[in-house]
């Protein structure tokens, strides 16, 4: 669904009618001029050759140091979904399932499906504040579970999970003995603060990457965080596939890193300001929605079939994603806010237009 | 066997004991600065977001243009070896096998494994000046085989396969229905002329590299030019891995195009001048070998077990690769003269010795 949008989108954008994109969590914003003259000066110093399938060690002791663990558990890799799906596709090898907290990143879902995996939407509501509910978790996991997937901060809700929520779900994980792959792509610029999966016991995994943190997603880096045995595996499945990041791209993280608290403030601001804004714009609709607690989304539930909706309000020059794309969420729809402020008040002033 | 001599290398590297490095396939030539260059201007452009999983489409109408083709039929990948594991994991899902003519790149081997499919290897011999024996190829395929790679240049030999060799197995290929691979990342660095596989009729598979005709090993960015279904789902298995090749790099493999004869003559002389001066410092061994018809390897059969060899040489300072890297060939060793003519001299002198 999410494909089919943006590619009405394009087509619309070709016919010199532009659109404002709700639809795409890239935020509007281009890569700080450090961090790109960092990759220059690289590119210069010859930089150009073959690297580390484990990712350049400088890079991994940066982000050791970070985490506080130790190189040996880190492997950079060209984005945080090649992570995901390196980690997936080891892990299931033979089979098993993994149970995700839905509304879910779509491409969990059709990576699960890709390593021929069983997938085990764990539906949660907004009239719950979006809470994973411990019980239907429990009766959910069975011997076969290989893997449970925590978005946190999550796609499309902007929800940080509830410390006492993430602890129940971590002491019911280590007890199974089944890992947590925590994907913390957002955690970093999120304006409430959150646990990383890190700071719990357990034999658990860390995903995140430099592209929403430092408006990077061009630039295909990303980190995983896990046990050296199953580093070692994804080094070696790397090898045969995609090689190494660049070595000039990674330089650029180091320099991103050196800069984190400067831009991620900049960065958590901006989109603060904008939540704030839409929060504002929306309050005297029929939409019913959860105020973020993180960049870039709001996800409204609505009174009408949300796809309908979206394809309708593309005509009408601003585009949405319908909450399908992110499970069982007919009535649901993702608004992205990452085009500037004037953008957002045309946008959403249409959208709320549509539900007064 | 790859990977433990470049672990050794790195270790005496590490100890301050240099070693002359004939194991790895990286040119010593930086990238030039025009490319570099285009790749700086694209970034302050602001090419810092997520692209097409298809490749930029100016990317795949220069290749199109190049090739004779349709833009639908070229997909650009990070690296051709990302290209070569997605088309097997896609061609072989269901099983079957693949023959491969040996000696081979490791990569091969390793990934039609890690897709779970049967390899096949077709061996060849010095003897027989390479060629691919089409009896036996013709005895090695059945109805389960899906595919044949062929590495036109090859990587051990540095061989162009003859093309009469050539046209009887693509008759073949297509009498039966099996589609070739033709990874032809040094065809256009060889000092052969070289037949291309899209030279023929039949619904074959080109995979390719900027790595070696640019010296762009680092930057990853290959491509491939295929059936635009088959495109489709490399598409679709792209959305859910890599997402996409940077676009910076794809504006410098744009520009890189732009400079390709003058570049490709560069380096294809400079491999020709080393691959003279190294036939010429062992001519007078008890080595045997054929000359080169492209860059950068010389594979010579020996009178010894080639990996006790090459684990004695690292010592007396210099880093060659057993043969059994590339298959069944226990007394051949690979020679990469991918550094300076100095170096080439002094290590070769070495090898010279130990074989006089």
């Amino acid at each position: 669904m999410l494909y089919e949008i943006n590619e009405k989108v394009i087509a619309l954008h070709n016919q010199g009618k532009p659109v404002i994109n709700f639809n795409v969590g890239d935020p509007d914003q281009v890569t700080s001029p450090e961090i790109v003259n960092a990759a220059y000066k690289a590119l210069i110093e010859g930089k150009t050759k073959y690297g580390s399938s484990a990712g350049a060690m400088k890079l991994r002791e940066r982000l050791a140091e970070l985490y506080n663990v130790n190189a040996e558990n880190v492997i950079v890799t060209p984005g945080s979904k090649w992570a995901i799906y390196s980690i997936l596709s080891l892990l299931l090898k033979d089979g098993g399932n993994v149970v995700v907290p839905s509304p879910h990143w779509s491409s969990y879902e059709l990576i699960v499906k890709n390593v021929g995996a069983e997938l085990r939407l764990l539906k949660g509501d907004l009239e719950s504040n979006w809470a994973i509910n411990l019980e239907k978790l429990k009766k959910m996991m069975d011997d076969q579970t290989r893997l449970i997937i925590l978005n946190n901060p999550n796609n499309p809700t902007s929800k940080v999970l509830d410390r006492k929520n993430f602890q129940d779900i971590v002491e019911l994980a280590n007890e199974r003995k089944i890992p947590i792959l925590s994907d913390e792509t957002y955690a970093d610029i999120s304006f409430k603060k959150v646990k990383s999966i890190l700071d719990y016991d357990g034999d658990h995994i860390l995903v995140n990457s430099f592209s929403k943190t430092f408006a990077m997603t061009g630039w295909r880096i990303g980190f995983a965080i896990l046990d050296p045995e199953l580093v070692q595996k994804m080094v070696k499945l790397n090898q045969i596939t995609i090689s190494n990041v660049p070595l000039f791209i990674q330089e650029a993280a180091i320099k991103a890193l050196d800069l984190k608290d400067d831009i991620s403030n900049e960065i958590r601001e901006v989109y603060r300001r904008r939540a704030d804004l839409a929060c504002h714009l929306l309050s005297n609709t029929k939409l019913k929605f959860t105020k973020p607690d993180a960049p870039f989304y709001l996800f409204p539930k609505c009174d009408v079939d949300s796809e309908e909706f979206a394809f309708d309000l593309i005509d009408n020059g601003v585009a949405v994603v319908p909450g399908t794309a992110f499970g069982d969420y007919k009535k649901y729809f993702r608004i992205s806010l990452t085009t500037p402020e004037d953008s957002i008040k045309i946008g959403l002033k249409k959208i709320a237009e549509a539900f007064t």
